[in-house]
């Protein structure tokens, strides 16, 4: 079958495509040949071997759906032909608070989906939502999962808070953004980018700002009211920002730090007792629930569909930050 | 009356014995006849002008006991010499979670417990813990109710889990020694002092670690098992080595800020899923359930009393940072 494979780190130019045997489903396993596939910041970060823990060669891709080919060996209640979704995170564990120690999200050590087939543990799959097309549906599971569990699960968000959304193009914030909305919260959503800001109000932005032709974004969002809730992956002094517009109680959700560190001052931080929460990824319970979103006829925003033998480009797309919404590959 | 009141900034020295005229009970107050107060470090950061908006001259003083000796219109339910404490948070409001914006603390502007007599609102006075002496009594209100607030109101504490308390030393760390050791918790804590060290264990630390002897004390929480709550006043790198020694999913509370600005990496934070929790002060409900740990039997650390007039030792004492628990006048 054909495969994009990572041998050596350097980047994303390293990512061959190839053809390696197909897998064959091991006991609990099903066998998914896949139809479309998206990329994630974590593939990039691989590539570049900034992530803990890279084994070589690796078959990167944590989102994928495609139809069930054949069932391993113990697997009931699931049928060749189904068309499937695939829950990226394996292992995870029976405590819906906390993974085990144990758990590692699809693409790395476990083969990923940017193949033409692939084995994963058949509890990791679920009916694809049939109001997506392939390439949605392809383009929601860990966006979606990261979104769904930093938004309500840690963040606990209830209909009519302010959430502000910084750097709305990537693929957890579009999530985030869809989600904070479908939520009957308002949205505060910042890009560098007037078009990702004008497909930001498309998916019902309430008040957009552009961070680079205005450093002091975050003196217009405190003239707007204050934010109960910060959803960010920026890190540094994005986040510093963000703390200083929250309502006292407010909550910050990192899931991320393009930034690694970030100077927080402690007084505004215990006085208006704030909250900074940290998130990741997502149990099983968060991406059930996160599915049903999408059975009520939610619609993620999808970029652009790149064949997967265009790994390459796609790559690159999503390193400029040009895309708005997920990048899809088709298998 | 006599009473301490400081009529210029300029540190602890600027505070003056004097006689003024004893406040008479307003509408829904109670006059105190105070007997005992106790110092906290908010009493020295105003001498110093270290306090968001100073008013001059300032009756300072949160923390007091003594005997009910006027009522005012429109007070039910107390009677005159009826042994009180007092809760020093004044105009909390009615949301248990978030304190109104107009809540502020006994000791300015409200004039403070540094004094023979003392005006408060009848429904910031409950009965005295009978098994407390009135030294005793003294100094339980602000650091007993910051420290109830930090530890289960905001970290959740519960019993079995182990709580790093960095700084055992002060005032609220000793109550948060106290209340985990209470609680079931298992209590590591650090100190600069072999003395302090030593009167934690006698309070039932389980782990002394003296940080100036040992930078890398984190090291060694971490070699005696993951933390689940840490809870700190010192900011800056105790804030950040603390979150190292967190387990996944683990918290830190933070009430106070040192070192005013810790720098957090955020891997750690996101991936390990920690929370990092503002909390300060604390809402009635927090001090009628602080109140009812003394009355089951607990003590609280008094280091030392002094008479009223000598303030300016009192707070040297504690500027010095030679005391261990509560610093209590005599009044």
């Amino acid at each position: 079958m054909r495969a994009v494979r990572l041998h050596e780190l350097g980047g994303p130019e390293r990512l061959v495509v190839e053809d390696i045997p197909q897998p064959r489903p091991g006991h609990g396993e099903v066998l998914v040949r896949v139809r479309a596939a998206a990329l994630n910041h974590r593939d990039l970060f691989i590539t570049r071997g900034l992530y803990p823990q890279i084994t070589l060669p690796v078959l990167l891709g944590s989102d994928g759906t495609g139809e069930i080919a054949a069932l391993g060996e113990g697997v009931r209640g699931l049928e060749i032909g189904a068309h499937v979704i695939i829950d990226p995170m394996l292992g995870w564990g029976t405590d819906a608070q906390r993974r085990s120690s144990d758990a590692t999200i699809l693409g790395m050590p476990h083969p990923g989906t940017f193949a033409e087939y692939l084995s994963v543990p058949a509890e990791n799959v679920y009916p694809k939502p049939r109001s997506l097309s392939t390439e949605e549906a392809a383009a929601i599971p860990l966006g979606g999962l990261t979104a769904y569990r930093a938004l309500f699960t840690r963040g606990a968000l209830r209909s009519g808070e302010s959430v502000l959304i910084p750097g709305v193009g990537g693929g957890v914030q579009t999530f985030v953004l869809l989600f904070a909305k479908h939520a009957g919260a308002r949205a505060i959503v910042t890009s560098s980018s007037e078009e990702k800001l004008e497909r930001a109000r498309a998916l019902g932005a309430d008040l957009t700002l552009n961070y680079a032709a205005n450093p002091a974004w975050d003196k217009d969002v405190r003239k707007n009211g204050p934010i109960d809730l910060v959803v960010d992956s920026s890190g540094g002094e994005t986040l510093a920002k963000a703390l200083g517009t929250l309502r006292p109680g407010g909550r910050v959700v990192t899931y991320g730090g393009t930034h690694p560190e970030a100077a927080i001052r402690l007084f505004p931080l215990f006085w208006n007792e704030l909250s900074i929460l940290g998130s990741t990824m997502g149990s099983p319970r968060d991406f059930r629930a996160m599915l049903a979103l999408f059975d009520q006829g939610l619609k993620p925003a999808v970029d652009c569909v790149f064949p997967l033998s265009e790994i390459v480009a796609a790559m690159h797309r999503m390193d400029e930050a040009a895309q708005f919404g997920k990048i899809v590959l088709s298998c």
